[in-house]
């Protein structure tokens, strides 16, 4: 670590714990001003908390307060950091946010002297037109709020709502361009803004750039590009060569400042920036973690922190399926452990409960929480059922020694056969007047899986500051193999977004990476998945999930090509799939498999949308803060098939002779 | 009835399910055509399903062929008919849907005659810049698609998505106006394109107004609006005074057709009408019923169903607080069971079981869903436990008698005994390693509606074509009053967006206007609500629901004014409240139980978020459809305090001394 590294994380800590005395303070700043020039920049890489406007704007004093102890000549935060992004609806039901935040807004430029703030901040519409309120950056200098620059590019996809809140507004060149302290001109940028370049993208959703505005009309020096954008699988390749071919296109170095921290499914990976002119990248800020980064736009120098592992190689990588996940591993488990840790603080939360079954599902999910919260904030229950193995209860025992996480068995037979008996008379009852029951039911499994569920709940109602945690993953949550009031409940499912090949990938790189190496038992990587909650009648063993779904490789292809390319089962059946390179697979199955995804999917909208949050991991997920689906929508035909076929089955008639 | 409306309504008939034959249509065609002229037009009322594109355009085809035996000028569907309103975000992640709806639209086109079909349908957008749809109107005539007519002003607001898929269009007035059978000229309006009149609303949300551009431009004879738009609590007062006001502004009549039916949160109750050119209702559908609705906008006669009993009375009624339910009873019991029939028919669920507690949430759902799906359909289950009094008992027993729903009693204690040993056991073990167990808990009381929850899902489980049932209501939402995996969850509740006050009014009204009078035993109306869950140690009785929160006449209001003032808490302390004036409240009281509502509510989001699909009612609400909170916003300041009063705890040079 250089000297500025090292201050710069001293001063880091000073803004949260106020670890500094006034001398102190005063001497760091001396150094530090020796070693940096006065026309730095300072990127306030910052994790506000959404809707505590008081709680970030105090945070603000504090960071604007060291810029100031500097003599700096600004000092910058993410888009919308007053109230804290994501927002949700809420300052459309309660206005009191919005007010507070511009009482504070004032309140700090009030005390600004000479150093610029630059802050987002969510500013009201004053015109009787349009929507109430404007995604907006204010400028703060010399005691006043000098500049208010207006996002014009509203993102309204996936986990965006702008369009929702905030009234677009014109792109005005000259007022979006600053002075700074040396002279020199900075055009601001709000996020989105600067993701619409017509040379880069094939196709836009908008048709203004405020970027190519900004730049023909008023040459700036620099861009400054304040965001708050999340991490998801090949973005940062996505964002990365986007920053670089404007600044380069251009000839107009970027500076952009991200949010670091999560925000319930949001994770903001930081890794603010700085490109020169000709589009190389001279700076970089941290990934996942809060940062004093301190940069010079007009100089070439400056410190770049790594990337998680596996994201620089692959920038130029194809967009095609891979069982390779090796690349995004890091970036999974950083993304996931930054979420439950702020999510579990954000919510008031320290202590996590959740059932060991010794299966992947619940020992990744036991890593990720021991690595987030700590050993001793960790329980994990084995609830053993009479079909449960004593592999499995050795495996979850052994993982929990292994990580130093709380561990307790509770055995689950009473529950299910005072249940099951009490079941058995129900139903003869219920028999009298409703037909329909069952041959071969779930019942039976889903006991199982809601007594624990009872368990757990319980645990977290007699234990303060305790969450449950819902352990199922992406490919079984598509599939709907989830238990609604068991494995699928919970205050938070930390691996929904992840399938289950890359959940094995991740565990075996856990297993590598994490300082205690291989805490996961070997037997839980090589065993094949399963639920443990029925006998497969075949095998007389307890069914095996790709015996009840299909082989996982070909499932998470499946899914990935609906995500990313969406694609239709027509599509899909022309295409050659990994695992078909690898197992001879018949036309007729992989029709048949296919057949069963859409079919499960079609009915598994419902559980979707009664999953507690969880993080977005992937490029495209089903998290409810992104993709929503009626559940209703039940009979879509996702086949591309000719309209001859779509006619088959009618009477010609019906549709040929009005 | 007359004539006419026989006659339509065997044509309904023929329409869903194909009753007439050859002769008997081309009879009654014949007999219809002597009683309406040729230049009348056909409102197709229609309750489509989301994403049946195929099912959409056959029934298309039924009232397009009806259409044409008539020989009227036009036949006009609801906005976005042929995908089927509401869409998720489906249409984005499977354009194969989009495919299809355009086929459809093609194979309709080209079995049109003079008749005009005028259709709502998804439209790829050709251009690389923008969204990738438009929300479109089609006018099909003499083999082709002839016009093409794209939404303007696309709504992106409480339950409205229409921004996140669709490209807003240019209001090409000529484009918008079609010429009928007689030479006359009709204006098209796709829905919210006529909801931004500038004499109507103190505010507008786009600066552009579509009604005002065509009457302008073009002046059409007259005006049709393709709408698809939901009813809400005091939102039918609003759309006949804004109709009624333009007809008359603009001195053009309007035809406004509406779809019918629910969609998963959204219902729509259809009530398709024709305002004359000064403004006055000619011609209305029913309202909640799909329904062959023959006007002619150039004639001032017409037949007028009436709306929901009390929706008439109120059209100038103002906006504040009241108790008296009275009005809204109707249209509340309507939205409700159509929203009922309608989720679990398009889901393919006929049964539904709940828990009756002899309480009054269980009660109205167990009528509401009685009248919805049929008795038979419907089984009720008390689950006592030792808490439960012999009176609930009774009155459940009694309900179900009275309804003539299924029953059976199905005691929980041994389930809760199984469970409350086993937990006393685990919690000892527990507290070796984790402190804050808490002195007093929710754990037993949960435990209970746990074990509820695991039967009825049991059941569901077990039966064919069975969804269990959530019954928790507004108020305890609000509260967090509810038990995850107990009473909160189910595959539907019916009364999620009903505050209690309201259930109390509905129950009494459904007693005296159902067919069967007060199949609801009077102890369940009189008797205050509490969830038998505990026993209040200062009167040692169950807990009651207003010991452990508050009046419930005063929470309403709270909840009335969050949701249609959005209200702070300090604007709440300045103003009367209702319960005020009746019962002396002092100023502590007051703002303890305002205090008490922002606490339990800011930790109630998260219940919020794993709710199941409920219908919307009032007029606003939180329903995930219409609103989103992150729960990790829990530290919003509610309250419109002074600034001074913010910094209060601070030590003055944390802000004031940078």
């Amino acid at each position: 670590m250089n000297r500025i590294e090292e201050l710069c994380s001293i001063i880091k800590d000073d803004i949260n714990n106020k670890t500094l005395s006034a001398t102190e303070k005063s001497e760091i700043a001396k150094e530090l001003n020796t070693l940096i020039s006065e026309d730095s920049i300072i990127l306030a890489q910052t994790n506000p908390l959404s809707g505590d406007v008081r709680g970030n704007a105090l945070k603000a004093f504090e960071w604007i307060k060291w810029a100031q102890r500097l003599n700096v000549s600004a000092v910058i935060f993410p888009e919308m950091f007053l109230v804290g992004y994501p927002i949700g609806d809420f300052i459309d039901r309660f206005p009191v946010i919005v007010e507070e935040n511009i009482e504070w807004l004032e309140a700090i430029a009030r005390k600004t002297d000479g150093v610029k703030v630059i802050i987002g901040f969510v500013e009201k519409n004053p015109e009787h037109t349009g929507k109430r309120y404007f995604n907006s950056i204010a400028v703060l200098s010399n005691g006043r709020i000098e500049r208010i620059i207006r996002k014009t590019l509203l993102p309204n996809y996936a986990e965006f709502n702008d369009y929702r809140h905030f009234e677009p507004s014109e792109t005005d060149s000259e007022n979006r361009v600053i002075e700074l302290k040396n002279g020199k001109k900075a055009g601001i940028i709000v996020c989105e803004d600067g993701w619409n370049d017509k040379d880069f993208f094939e196709t836009n959703l908008y048709a203004k750039d405020p970027v190519k505005t900004v730049v023909e009309e008023q040459s700036p020096d620099y861009l400054i590009n304040c965001s708050a954008s999340i991490t998801r699988a090949k973005k940062e390749q996505l964002k990365h060569n986007m920053l670089s071919f404007a600044a380069k296109k251009y000839s107009t170095p970027i500076v952009y400042v991200n949010q670091v921290g999560s925000g319930e499914c949001l994770s903001f990976e930081g890794a603010s920036r700085v490109y020169d002119e000709n589009g190389e990248l001279i700076a970089r800020a941290k990934s996942y973690e809060e940062q004093f980064f301190i940069v010079n736009p007009e100089k070439k120098t400056g410190i770049i922190y790594p990337l998680p592992a596996g994201l620089e190689k692959t920038l130029t990588e194809q967009k095609a399926f891979s069982l390779d996940h090796e690349p995004d591993l890091e970036r999974t488990y950083l993304t996931v452990t930054q979420s439950i840790r702020d999510y579990f603080k954000k919510c008031g939360f320290k202590r996590a409960v959740l059932g060991l079954s010794g299966g992947l599902d619940s020992t990744v999910c036991a890593v990720l929480l021991a690595d987030s919260l700590g050993a001793e904030n960790v329980l994990g229950v084995s609830m053993p059922s009479s079909i449960t193995s004593s592999e499995s209860k050795n495996d979850a025992k052994e993982l929990a020694q292994n990580l130093g996480i709380n561990f307790t068995e509770v055995p689950i037979k009473d529950m299910y056969s005072t249940t099951r008996s009490k079941f058995d008379t129900m139903f003869s009852e219920i028999e009298k007047f409703w037909d329909c029951r069952y041959k071969e039911s779930f019942t039976n499994d889903n006991i199982q899986a809601r007594s624990r569920g009872i368990i757990l709940w319980g645990i977290a109602n007699e234990f303060g500051s305790c969450l449950p945690v819902a352990t199922s993953d992406k490919s079984e949550l598509y599939m709907g193999y989830a238990t609604i009031n068991g494995d699928m409940s919970g205050g938070y499912a930390p691996i929904a977004d992840i399938c289950k090949t890359k959940l094995f990938a991740l565990a075996k790189w856990m297993n590598k990476n994490r300082a205690l190496k291989n805490a996961i038992p070997r037997s839980v990587i090589e065993k094949r998945p399963g639920a443990e909650l029925a006998i497969n009648p075949k095998t007389n063993k307890p069914l095996l999930a790709e015996e009840a779904l299909m082989p996982y490789e070909f499932l998470d292809e499946v899914i990935w090509r609906v995500e990313n390319l969406q694609q239709s089962m027509g599509d899909m059946i022309d295409e050659e799939f990994l695992y078909e390179k690898k197992e001879p697979v018949s036309g007729e199955q992989k029709e048949e498999w296919l057949k069963k995804f859409f079919r499960r999917m079609s009915t598994s909208h419902y559980k979707w949308s009664i999953m507690p949050p969880s993080p977005i991991v992937d490029a495209r997920s089903i998290n409810k803060a992104e993709y929503r689906h009626p559940t209703i929508a039940s009979k879509i035909n996702y086949n591309k098939t000719s309209f001859e076929e779509k006619l088959k089955d009618l009477k010609e008639e019906t549709v040929l002779n009005p």
